[in-house]
């Protein structure tokens, strides 16, 4: 029997609305649904489905099983790996959450808010903040990532040192199963051991298990004070102590602890001329730290001064700027986040986000370099990333007389190459970005053949017929 | 073919040493290994077998999935639910973890341990403390329990608030399958999206999927200063806004938020005559709590003065006393710890541990004193918790004129008028304790049939010959 696809799209549409169901042959153009955001993934959809609440997703999920058709789900479409985008058959439909954008519930006494899966993030953050609380997932894509893919890819970003990744914020949620069933655990209880923590399995699987479609997340009160720093240093074994003193004084107040290497802040000078100069000499290392708390500004400012003080004395740190208002505390902060904007106008570069113990990175940085000098010589390591949590975005810029595009074709032997060191300091070839179709060969290459059996289990255990992001994450 | 123990006994005797398989056949009491802790559970077992390292655990497993032998891993055996405990058939094996007490490594620098699964939980505080590092999970059987089974029940304990459960505090596992493979997860990352986090689904499963033998566990820097207070107020409404309040301005310093009602407080004062009276006035109900940080005590002490103050003003509680010193602190955590004891001394009461959304308390605890008033009139609820945690020890004893054995005998008829208003708020009938045998009948009453199918689909993709602690979680 061949598929019928436009008896498929009428189904779909009489089901959740004509109106939200985008297809080529009803003349849509569906090029933002299925292409990444980074321009790497290029597919084709059967359709792009929008239903509007959990009922019309569970509805959806059954005319998918009973048709046999596959489901892509996607939420801001703004991951890195190409997780979130169909492949080029024009048999797979695209899910896309985002009309399930309410905020449920905010319950300030259990500081929770239960939230629909296509909440922008920055939503999510302002509504918390609205009623003095803090939902600490903060990163670049906030503006338009939505909640539902943060959960589903467990995204990290520049608050984990303190709050953790997102899976440690999510207390319950709620799942369409690959047959349209509902499963309910949207419980906003931090403490629960009545049997298998059911909710990990989808935390972090890229839609393959099933489809989010809401969960309760912890809030924190909102910090009140806030103070960041910058310091210069010889070496990143210097990083490494640094970063345990300062946790030792300051605790958890101590909210992140970003490296930066010289060429990743002479990247931005160069592209943003007017960053201003930050210490009076040039370091090979640079730690942008951030510390935030419920008391007074000037407290919090004494503390992280303290602690400062008896780094430099111990010889933690060569050189230090401890911002002196806000203002100054947010240009240091652009400045790291402008290192990602300078890379993109510096052209094509090989982009690693790999994680190791912290005690492994200084080691681990030095044989890289020294591999790529001699097996990729003038190649450019541009590397900073999110030291306190071990997680390095371990980037390489074609050499200067290298044409960008070429050195792109070369990704292949450089990963190999980087993930072999990572690999046998017992590292993650993705830290914060996940899978997708981007790693899912390397994944074969890196992870025991044990896990991915297990992975292979779970997956036909929930997901029999195999029509849950197929692709992605797994072979 | 009838089953051969002799030749079960010898050929296990065979892989870890005749010394470490005991059997009654042999002549050895197992009573210590085939009864619960706490009495309640009183099974028999073919053998107790002791291996010294994870191959010998290998071994064993390999040999019981070969002869189709139920295991049922034991650590301490410490639990309150039987968990760990074998059917009364003589035809289970208790695999006991005691000789993997090795701690690995700890690594100061990524602030982790790795320690076997036979490590006392105390051992491996002791072991932290002795490197200026704070391993944070804490609980009364401390002493005697052990990692293994505190990961297996993710257990929580008092500083719940500050640091999370024992699942928050588990990087890496090494595992042994059901089928004697070993699934070695034993990273020190903080972050690592490469496909499902297989470790959750070991961690407070209670044994039913894998035998732990080994973690990485995270570490933190051991804080420098702590100062304990004690408050009582007129209702638990006060004391979730007192929780609101003192987190606020004091944050992720604030590391402990016990309640206790008057009668546990009492009860206390009945049985250990020298406990000191703590404050002026008696109050219904009243609140411990903790803070702790890396900076001097001085200052800590004055920032929870200045909370404790503001929140007298506001009128979050009202009246409180700060301990003066560590061992005025000390007396004061005796007194919350005393409350079990004085209740064991007391005679038998029916215990619940149960959890809800914080902000849904105060609306149960009047809910179900009132069902008590009128279903059970005279008995004595003992009433105490984690509130910060939305745990409570919601106890119930026996009427003063009522035989507390007899009161024992009622106790399905009232947990089921708890269980039913728990159920009804969203919260857990076992919050930290598990399931165990003790709880898994009313598990398939209080689950929803969707996580039960997929707890038992978990089950089957993992442990197919259903050899791992049968009998216990699922049914």
């Amino acid at each position: 029997m061949t598929f019928d696809s436009k008896a498929w799209l009428a189904e779909a549409g009489a089901l959740i609305g004509d109106a939200h169901v985008l297809a080529e042959e009803h003349g849509d153009d569906l090029t933002s649904y299925t292409q990444d955001w980074g321009g790497k993934f290029q597919g084709r959809a059967l359709a792009v489905v929008r239903p509007g609440n959990t009922t019309e997703v569970q509805a959806i999920v059954k005319l998918a099983a009973r048709t046999k058709v596959a489901l892509v789900p996607q939420g801001g479409n703004t991951g890195l790996c190409g997780g979130s985008t169909p492949d080029d058959g024009s048999r797979q439909v695209v899910l896309q959450l985002g009309r399930l954008n309410r905020v449920r519930e905010i319950d300030t006494e259990n500081n929770t808010a239960t939230v629909e899966a296509g909440c922008i993030l920055q939503a999510v953050q302002e509504q918390a903040a609205s009623v003095d609380r803090l939902f600490p997932l903060s990163l670049g894509a906030e503006g338009s990532c939505q909640i539902g893919g943060n959960i589903a890819t467990n995204a990290g970003g520049v608050q984990v040192l303190r709050y953790g990744n997102t899976r440690d914020l999510v207390l319950g949620l709620e799942v369409v199963l690959p047959n349209g069933e509902l499963l309910d655990v949207l419980r906003g209880l931090r403490k629960d051991n009545t049997g298998y923590d059911l909710k990990q399995l989808f935390i972090g699987s890229e839609g393959t298990l099933g489809i989010i479609t809401a969960a309760t997340v912890k809030l924190y009160p909102a910090p009140r004070s806030k103070v960041v720093a910058f310091a210069g240093m010889k070496s990143i074994a210097q990083a490494v102590c640094l970063l345990a003193a300062m946790r030792h004084q300051l605790g958890e107040r101590f909210t992140a602890f970003e490296l930066l290497s010289a060429p990743a802040v002479d990247l931005v000078h160069c592209y943003f001329p007017d960053t201003p100069a930050l210490l009076e000499a040039n370091w090979p290392w640079y730690v942008l730290m951030e510390a935030a708390d419920g008391g007074s500004d000037e407290a919090l400012r004494e503390a992280m001064q303290d602690a400062l003080m008896s780094c430099l004395e111990n010889g933690a740190l060569e050189d230090v700027l401890l911002a002196s208002n806000l203002a100054q505390g947010n240009a240091l902060w652009m400045l790291r986040e402008n290192i990602t904007h300078a890379q993109k106008m510096d052209g094509g570069n090989i982009k690693h986000d790999i994680s190791l113990p912290i005690s492994a990175i200084p080691a681990f940085v030095d044989n890289a370099l020294l591999m790529l000098d001699n097996a990729f010589p003038g190649a450019r390591p541009i590397v900073y990333g999110h030291l306190g949590d071990g997680n390095l975005h371990f980037n390489i810029a074609a050499a200067a007389d290298v044409d960008p595009g070429h050195w792109q074709l070369r990704t292949g032997e450089v990963n190999k190459a980087i993930y072999d060191i990572v690999s046998a300091r017992r590292g993650s070839i993705s830290a914060e970005h996940g899978i997708g179709q981007l790693k899912r060969h390397e994944l074969a290459h890196y992870k025991t053949a044990m896990e991915l059996d297990i992975m292979h289990r779970i997956k036909a255990a929930l997901d029999p017929q195999g029509l849950m992001n197929p692709g992605k994450v797994l072979q």
